[in-house]
Formats: structure tokens, sequence, C-alpha cells
């Protein structure tokens, strides 16, 4: 099982430098001011260096959801009850949830898998990875077993890479998963519980203590082994979480743009850059979350959202946004005219005259 | 004239608290944690208040580029020559800049109007309404009359009013505006010229320096009165800005929605706003502009942009994309479950079984 993960990761390749060039050439040559077009440019070069071409279109892009329920949650860590991840995750395949509404809207397709969702799932909308019935409880030890975090980095991958989508969003459901997010990232980063952890859906105050002990006991039990991210994910983790990981493994290694959506996105996109660096520039990002440990994630990622949209549903919901801004990015690129190109051959500049009030070099 | 600009401040209404509150109660029925989709809820019911209804869609959407040459060029305050005033002005009309291009890219109008470019314009594409060949060079007296700036507003409220869009963005063509902009910026916040001036496309630190020393001439000869907006447009404004200042107002005239581009844009929306502090209901910011006036422009206004691309290209570049967020605020509230419609009631909630794995209550 190990071996695929090290097969998986040896796959992925920096970004393609030559082409890279080449677009930045290209933006050189538009008739703008140099890099007025700021992070529109940067993500075209960003583009041609994922997939090795300079002119790239975002006709196709695909959201893929990974649902599953963590046995934390029976420490009161959330505000919503766990039987909300089997609801919602339904939900998404009908275009009802926040992140479904955004991707039937902007015509991104949308898969839904659930890698440990506490119930057997009947609805084939729902493409059925489970794991397990959710997680053990971090609290009292792992979450899962090591195979169990492969197997879940592995399902994610598989799915990143069986797809012709030109660019993919990786969202979640999973009540309780910001609480094992922050855990994962007060490993990574070896952050003080308090930095990382927020209110995620929205929790009273007493709750709010709770999560932060229940982060700092699950930690205390487990004893992550933080250069190991797998061994982070399987203490304290969940299958959503894996999953998520190797979705933005598997789109590096297929030479696809992966958009991260928010915190629990983020933390996720870092497993996999500390996993294989190169991972990294494949990464999109989308809209700064609301949550209190997304900034730290990105940077330690070093990099910036795209908006700031206020939002905290996860989901998703970021990403079909992003495809419009990398949708942008493509267009300009693609058709702006060159400085050769927009000169007026046809006369007008002929035309120019010295208006009455209008005087060039003097002074009026 | 100054009769028609009266009439047209008086027919602005402040926003539909009714239809406000109804939003409200709308998205706190939606299935989601409180709040959990940020500037999204925020723009559905900032929509609500604009047109009455609770249910919106942006179905058309218009870019309104107004295109002026200005007199202070002569003063060597700008990298590019004037005549690319006329170049782009034309090209925005061919999808080859970069609002155009992204405009058609996502399928919004746009209307090019020569308010004020020193050539004849024969090209039937750019709609002519223009009021002198540019303006005279404010450093040696005022911009235009006062009655020019007043025809300049009514052009630019009889463009946003004449449209069926549901959503308008207001962007410029003009080489030498962004130093305009900043000269209107200093007098509405008696601020610094060196806080407000930024180098616009691109210029030399010495033409940075003889920007500034330009702005604070024009001030100290033309002396603007700071509390009437139309005084400062005219001695040291432009063509574009007084246009677009009165695009804002006409747009919100008609109660639609208006979308602020990057720095220029966000002057000429100050200037509406001072003239008619009602308009600000109607107005959607888009992107941050690099341009360092812009974010003292908008705070004045107590707005924050909703995306941050490093942009300063200006046309009305950054409205097709915030046109994108406001259809995704209207997807939104259409088309989410609301708590009640998001209970399965086919029998997966049944299903939900304790794992072998999972334990809700107890301990593993």
């Amino acid at each position: 099982m190990e071996t695929k993960l090290k097969e998986l990761l040896s796959i992925i390749q920096p970004l393609d430098e030559a082409a890279m060039a080449e677009a930045r050439k290209r933006q050189a040559e538009l008739a703008k001011p140099p890099g007025s077009l700021g992070r529109l440019e940067d993500l075209s070069i960003q583009l041609a260096g994922i997939t090795g071409r300079v002119h790239n279109r975002m006709e196709k892009t695909h959201l893929l959801v990974f649902a599953a329920d963590n046995g934390v949650v029976a420490e009161g860590v959330s505000s919503a009850p766990h039987s909300v991840t089997l609801m919602q995750t339904v939900n998404l395949t009908r275009a009802k949830t926040g992140a479904s509404v955004l991707a039937k809207h902007f015509g991104s397709g949308i898969t839904v898998c659930d890698v440990g969702v506490n119930a057997d799932i009947r609805d084939k909308a729902v493409v059925n990875r489970k794991i397990a019935y959710g997680t053990r409880n971090m609290t009292y030890g792992p979450a899962m077993t090591r195979e169990q975090a492969v197997t879940a980095i592995l399902t994610g991958a598989e799915l990143a890479r069986n797809t012709d989508a030109d660019a993919l969003g990786v969202g979640e459901m999973g009540i309780g998963n910001t609480t094992t997010s922050s855990a994962i990232l007060a490993v990574l980063l070896s952050a003080d519980v308090e930095t990382v952890t927020g209110r995620g859906g929205g929790i009273t105050d007493d709750s709010f203590r709770r999560k932060k002990e229940v982060i700092r006991q699950a930690i205390a039990v487990n004893r992550p082994e933080r250069n190991d991210p797998v061994d982070v994910l399987a203490k304290v983790g969940g299958f959503d979480i894996a999953a998520m990981c190797g979705a933005f493994l598997g789109a590096a290694a297929s030479r696809r743009p992966v958009v991260i959506d928010g915190f629990i996105s983020a933390v996720a996109a870092l497993c996999a850059v500390r996993l294989c660096p190169e991972a990294r520039g494949y990464l999109i990002p989308s809209h700064a979350s609301f949550e209190i440990g997304y900034r730290l994630a990105m940077e330690a990622m070093d990099l910036q959202p795209l908006f700031q949209l206020g939002m905290r549903l996860g989901e998703g919901s970021g990403c079909p946004l992003a495809f419009q801004v990398l949708s942008a990015a493509c267009a300009i690129i693609n058709n702006m005219a060159t400085f050769d190109q927009a000169g007026i051959d046809d006369g007008y500049l002929d035309e120019i005259r010295q208006g009455d009030q209008f005087t060039v070099e003097g002074k009026t």
C-alpha cells in the first residue's frame, strides 16, 4: 500500500519552466502596462507551467467533495449532529447545498465521494469508497490505522486522476472536521492549538473551550510524528482530509490545476505539499476563509487567496468562483491583443488632431 | 443644466429596507451555519434593497466605459502618449483590450462612450458624446467649465439609465487619468498628495515626482471647493471621471447595482456619493486596485473590495469578475435548500447506524 503512495509521489513533476517562460514573454507582449493584470497574469503563467501549454481553457471544471464522519464529534466539539454529514452528502448531489448550487450555476461538474460516512448510502449519485463508518474518537487513540490513511489518500488521488477536467476543486463534508483540521495543522506547524482553532460552524464559548481541550488531548495521547504527514493524518485526521490530500496529489500527478477551498481544504493541501513539495505548483487558492487557521496553513505554503468573501461554509464552495478567475486568466492570455496587434491600422491614428482645447506639448 | 442634475439627484432613493429584511430572513432559513457564506449573503441582501425583490438574476450585465483625453498629459505625467486613449477606445469595442476581453468572455455587454477623446472617431461602435477634444491643462487653470462638468455627469447618467442591464460596471480609458483622480481625491479627502498618488501605468521616478508636483500645482492654482464635487471635477478632473460619476448616479436613479472597478472608478464613485449619499447603497466593489489611492477612496465610502488580484489596468477590467460574484450571490439565495427542504425524507436518515468503529455518545 505504501509502495503505491511512493509511486504516486514519484510521478509528480515540477512545473514546466520553458512553457512558463513562453507565457511570461506573451504577457509582456500584450497591450497593457507590464504586470497591470496582476494575478491574472501570474495564473496564466502557472497554468502554462502545469499543462506545458501557453494557451489553456477552462471548459471542464470539476469539484471533488469527500464526505466522512469523525469519531471526535462524540466529544461535543460541533454545533451540528453528525447526521448532518449524511444529509448534506446526499444534498450535495442534488444541487441543494452552497457548493453544489454554485457548481451547477457556473457549469462545473461535481463528484461526491463517501470515504467514511457513518451510514450506508443507497443513493447511487454518491460514489461509495467508504473506508469505515467514520473514524475512531481521536481523543483516546488514533483516528484510523496508517493503512486506512494511505487508502484514503490513494482513493482521493485516483478520483483526481480519473477525470478529464481542465481544473479540479477539492471540498469536503464532515461534521467535526474543523477540529481534525486544527489538530493536523497544530502538529504540522508545531503551533499552539489556540492559534489554529476557530469556531467552525459556530459553537458556544463552552464548546469552543472543549474543542481546544480535545485537540490538545488528541495530540498528547497520539503523539503524531510531524515529519510524517501520513502518521499525522492517521492519528488526528479524518478520512475526508486524507482523501482530499490525495486529490491534490492526484491532480498534480496528472498535471491539472487544483483549487483549494477554505480551511480544511488548505490543511489537506498542506499535507500534500509536505508529502511532495512539487505539488505546490499545481495549487490554486480561492477565497480567504474566515477560519483562524486558514491564514497559517496558506502562509506555510506561501500562497495568498484570490478573493475575500468572508466565507466559511466549506464543501468546496469557494472553488466555482476560483474557476471563474482561472477562466478569466485564460481569456486574457488567449484573446488580448499584443502591442503589434493593438495598433489601429485603419486610419484612426492619423486623425489625431490638436483639439481646440488641447495642446500636447505646450501650455494652454 | 444644474437643474437637471438636481432632478437626477432627487430621484435617488434609499435601499428598500423591507425587501432587505425579507432577504435576511431567507438567508437565515437556508441550510448553512448563519453567515457562513459571508459577503455572498450580504450582496444578496443589498441586491434585494436595490431592486426591491428578494430573488434577483444577473442575466444581463453591462460595462460602461467612458473615454477622454486629459490636457495635463502635456506635463509629462504619463508613461503612454495621449494617442493611446484613442487607440484603446477603439480597441475596447473590438474585444482586444483587457476589460473587453473579459466582458466578452463572461457574456457582459459593453458600451464605449467618447466624452472627450482628442480625435474625431469615425468608428460607429464608439458612442459619440464628445464634450471637447480633451480637457485643458489643469496645471494652469480649470480642466473644464462647470457647465461641461455637469454635461459629462448627465451624459454618464443618461447612458446608465438607458439600459436594461441587471447590473452595470463603470470603467474608463484616458491617458493621464490617474493624475486627475489623485487630484480629485486629494481635494475631497483634504489628503496630502503624497498619500493618494501612485505610478499609474508605470512611470519613472522623475515622472512620478513631476506627477505629484503637477497635482499640487493644479490644486493650488484652481482652489477647488471640496464640498462642491462638481467644482472639483471641473477644475482638476476629467470628462471621463465626471461621466463615470454620472453613471454611478444614473444606476442608482434607476435602482440598478453598479460595480466600481479600480482607483479611477472608485474616485468617480466617491464623487457620486458626495453628490448624493443615498447612491452608496447601489455600489458594488470589485477588486482591490494596486494604486495607492484606491484604499483611501474606498475607506471614505466604507466599502471593502471583493477580490485581491493585484490589478491596475483600469478600463473596467474588474467588473466582469464582480458580475460573477453577484451572480453567485443570486444563485445562493435563489437555489439553496432551506433547513426544511434539506431534510432527507426518503429514508436515508433512518439508516444511520452505529458503525463498528464509531460511537456517538460513548468512547471507543
